[in-house]
């Protein structure tokens, strides 16, 4: 069969070593994002915390193979009040025993206790969960830190007294970064932001983690969680919360059958995925280590370029540009 | 548990019902996308033409249950060098005994005949397939029939000459449509597009079916496929032929397990999934009727305009825009 598109890097790293006449630019136009990767010094790599980590594992598959899910929680400025009351739900194991409850072909795995809106057999949450309003599921953008995204929302600013003197266009309408949903987007210590100039949010991308709610002004508790399987519903973002992403065992999510109820819920018990448990990371001795490819190194901005405009042995169209839910972040796992 | 975000339609629809004294203004303000495509009238729904339908039959799954995926074919002015070559093999009954021999999470699904790069034992391909050029992969943005289209991808020629005199903006920097691979997106004919002004080309989106190729100059025959099974891989576009879309049947594709080799391949035969058979809608007597909603209509504009601007009992704050692949085109079955 042919091996097709989508990173040939092995047979392209070989080219390369066999040719030490090619001149060192063209060598690096031909280069692949996962080329660039691979090369990255180990400086421009981050360790995640273990205390950052929630390792769910699954009941195991019909072969009786272990299903193993880890996800890393969001750092501050984002969505702390979730993530602390999910702390609190995992401190308590109040995820253990309960379900893959809904899976929607294109956009979501969710997990809950069945059970949760009858009020009778409802599994009680702990106590001293935090109710989070709406507008905590922003922060501001003066938190952002990241050099380039502090630069791109100042740039807002004087881009929108330039454009006020034309008639047609807003500032909304002018590309930094060609975003449908936002005037800037970015990754602020290794996540993918974005930005109206006022607020600061994460994006809803593949794998991405956010916390189940009722109709608004509802904002959730971190009790049900759900997992993005398709393309990026970036129309959560700012109206659901975003709490981490999976880094490892997405598959374990991303392949299980599709629920055949209304909006992907499963129609019988049988159907769910029991959840045995979920820990944090420092309570899990033999989880491997993983790092994440640091979104201010110089091999970070290398790979954004290449995600952007591909020009390698498969390649013959560079887009110009990727948006930032195509671009994601590299994570690796490495020995503890 | 919690029905959570993700169409409420059936309890909005219900409080609508309740509320003759709505005003009619605030009745469409909290009107949702899934209401509008439910409310468009007959007139606005387009018939499939079965000849254009491939019906692909996968190996029952473990529970014995049947496997159909229906893919609609790209209709002209693209791809249709390739889209004739699959109609030859699908006459030779070509794709009958190959498999799904590919699983990469968040990429594409593939399949082909798993021996197709072993020149000994690679089933023969029937005569007179054509040989398609790299040029094929777009048509000319002139081809361009929906009125907003063409009005749009005109608009950019003004927009370039107002630019040019912009000293840090050129055309490719202004929105019009905020699409960070191109200068235009829409619609043409039920199918999502792109264009730089010149040319004119099909996306890649949640469900696109490509054709698998090797390193360029090849641009593959149409006997090796894939589709989409995560965020859409924009970098594609223009870089492989799209041929058409899965308007059914995705979730046999989609949950299929993820090879463990490189790329998402199986590494043995017995992971693929066999392909029984493949054969043109209009040799399927058991087939239903599939329409899309016309993508020149006023139910499909109402609806766009929706997914850009979601402000209805869930949504507390409207993106404000939408991606051309974050606008799925209503597909829907209807008794033939």
């Amino acid at each position: 069969m042919n091996k097709f598109f989508g990173g040939l890097a092995p047979m392209l790293m070989a080219a390369t070593a066999l040719s030490p006449a090619l001149a060192a630019d063209e060598t690096e136009a031909l280069r692949t994002p996962a080329q660039i990767v691979a090369a990255a010094p180990q400086t421009d790599w981050e360790r995640m915390a273990p205390a950052n980590l929630l390792v769910m594992d699954l009941a195991p598959d019909a072969q009786g193979k272990a299903r193993r899910v880890v996800i890393q929680l969001m750092p501050a400025p984002f969505s702390q009040g979730w993530v602390e009351n999910i702390r609190k739900l995992v401190a308590a194991h109040w995820f253990d025993g309960i379900a893959v409850v809904r899976v929607q072909d294109d956009y979501v795995v969710q997990w809950g206790d069945p059970e949760g809106e009858n009020p009778v057999k409802a599994k009680p949450l702990p106590e001293g969960l935090a109710v989070m309003s709406e507008a905590d599921y922003a922060a501001r953008a003066s938190d952002a830190t990241a050099p380039d995204l502090r630069e791109k929302v100042k740039a807002l600013e004087s881009l929108s007294q330039m454009m006020s003197n034309v008639s047609d266009l807003t500032p909304s309408e002018v590309l930094h970064g060609r975003d449908p949903y936002a005037l800037v987007t970015g990754f602020e210590a290794g996540w993918p932001v974005a930005s109206d100039g006022k607020e600061l949010w994460p994006t809803h991308c593949y794998g991405s983690v956010g916390v189940g709610r009722n109709l608004s002004p509802d904002t959730g508790t971190g009790a049900e969680l759900y997992a993005v399987i398709g393309h990026a519903p970036r129309q959560l973002d700012r109206n659901i919360a975003v709490v981490g992403r999976v880094i490892a065992g997405m598959e374990n999510l991303s392949s299980l059958p599709r629920g055949s109820g209304e909006m992907g819920f499963y129609e019988t018990a049988e159907e769910r995925t029991p959840i045995l448990s979920v820990r944090m990371g420092d309570d899990v001795p033999d989880l491997p280590a993983y790092e994440y490819l640091a979104t201010q190194s110089a091999s970070f901005a290398a790979y954004l370029d290449k995600r952007a405009n591909r020009k390698d042995a498969f390649y013959i169209q560079p887009a110009g540009g990727v948006d930032v839910c195509n671009v994601p972040v590299p994570i690796r796992e490495v020995k503890p």
